[in-house]
């Protein structure tokens, strides 16, 4: 069967989804979605793609259903709610969930589309658009054999690296959930690191340069700090995504009532740039929660 | 003027001291060294080094005086204590004080040392012992013009990267002190993500192998997490050094009541890991605070 006969179905168009959907259109691939963005649709079809009305139009047409919505919520009113897709794909298909959600929601997730004769593959992302465009994502995955054998030329077309960390739900999700402890940590002990450098008048440029040349450099720090020096919190991921993320690492720690400290103070550190009015900016704007500095002014270009 | 006309001294032949010392002999230079451990000195003899009975003694002899002691406390005392380096060394001498202290703490230091016509170069290290002694470590440096004249052939001998971060005294520094506020919290966030993955049945290496390829990477999570897969909690730098440095970090910083509130964080989970027993342990054991969990056991070799 070559590509062009199979039809595969695109949830969300956002930045991440319409690069999936991109990368599917380009390998060939009968590529149908939807979006309630209506011009996020047109585009998609000016591109060459089909677009849909709901996920049940969606969902009847697709043997492969890719869901990349926001969050859990989302995630089961496109499958389950009014016209949802799940109601309407015939048995054998496929569901790759890639919204990071709490890992008891995933294996619940596979229960559910099991008693309708469907797959699912916990699938969450991690590269961002420009990655996603490209089809060169990461996808950490896991899931029964019958899932990844129904979707194994998807996944080639739309990721570089697919981790398969087992064949039980939520082993993918638990570790996106642990990634997200360590990147939203990172982000806010950039921030603090600095802060610390501003307010004792360290070059922060020079602080730049040596830090990211020494055992104190993460991948994050190196990422975002540019951005301080910059000061430009144009949102590439936003303030908000990690008040939802690491609300997410602290909420599936309670449930077994784990203590993560470091987790927990970093939230708390989202949660204040939000409310004071920088949600919606770069997730390096937390730095402005820190009292007593003055952060770099915008560069003109 | 060769190398080998020139006396450097070296005060403190532990990991990294030993290292500068043997780069010094290897280059040529006349070094002189002391330590209070007669076997570090006797063993440096043996490599061609010529042993000081005391500070004063190596600093009547030197030009150029490194001081690679723990912390302040060790650094006044070689200096100006009984028998003190500072109290014997000619006027146009130069030390470089390597050992990470309080930025404010080397602004007086170089006052004190100009009193008597010498020079201060702050030099804290960064690297480790094994690069120490390739003379490969890296230098976070800062002083007037005065002293990098007086030691430009001995930095060129026992660092790969020498920062030069200004004329002022305590901006080299600020540079390690920030550097290793970074260094702590990302070595305790690395043993946080390894704990949750525990807690939530993640195949360790599987998980360290995805991490160290995404977003939420460090340095310290890639080097410090396999000690915690091999179960290897031999010191390589221990819990209690960040028990000090994360100390010195705060202390920094509440001079000017600024608040660093990871950094508090993870201070606290290095002093419980210390008071629990584990402080002379390798700083990954900073993971056997988290209660509910069983770390993986030591692999035989």
């Amino acid at each position: 069967m070559t590509n062009s006969t199979r039809s595969v179905g695109v949830i969300g168009l956002g930045a991440m989804g319409m690069g999936v959907a991109r990368s599917l259109l380009r390998a060939g691939f009968a590529t149908h979605a939807c979006d309630v963005r209506a011009e996020a649709l047109e585009q998609f079809k000016t591109e060459g793609g089909v677009p849909c009305a709901d996920p049940a139009a969606l969902g009847s047409a697709c043997e492969v259903v890719i869901v990349v919505v926001v969050n859990a919520e989302q995630t089961d009113a496109v499958l389950f709610g009014d016209q949802g897709a799940a109601t309407a794909m015939r048995p054998g298909g496929v569901v790759l969930a890639c919204a990071t959600v709490r890992p008891d929601y995933v294996t619940r997730l596979g229960q559910r589309l099991a008693e309708r004769g469907l797959h699912l593959l916990d699938a969450p992302m991690s590269g961002g658009a420009a990655k996603a465009a490209e089809g060169t994502m990461t996808l950490m995955t896991s899931g029964p054999a019958a899932a990844y054998a129904a979707c194994e030329e998807v996944l080639a077309v739309i990721a570089d690296k697919v981790y398969r960390l087992g064949d039980r739900h939520g082993q993918g999700t638990k570790v996106k959930i642990i990634n997200q402890l360590l990147a939203g940590v990172h982000i806010a002990a950039a921030a603090e690191a600095m802060a610390l450098g501003l307010r004792e008048s360290v070059n922060p440029d020079a602080l730049y340069e040596v830090i990211t040349h020494s055992a104190g450099n993460s991948w994050m720090f190196e990422n975002r700090v540019p951005h301080i020096l910059r000061g430009d919190y144009t949102p590439l991921s936003a303030v908000d995504i990690f008040v939802k993320d690491l609300g997410l690492v602290l909420d599936t720690a309670r449930a077994t009532k784990f203590p993560l400290p470091l987790s927990a103070t970093a939230h708390q550190m989202f949660m204040a740039a939000s409310t004071a009015g920088h949600g919606r900016e770069d997730d390096s704007a937390v730095i402005k929660t820190f009292p007593g500095i003055t952060v770099p002014a915008p560069k003109s270009a």
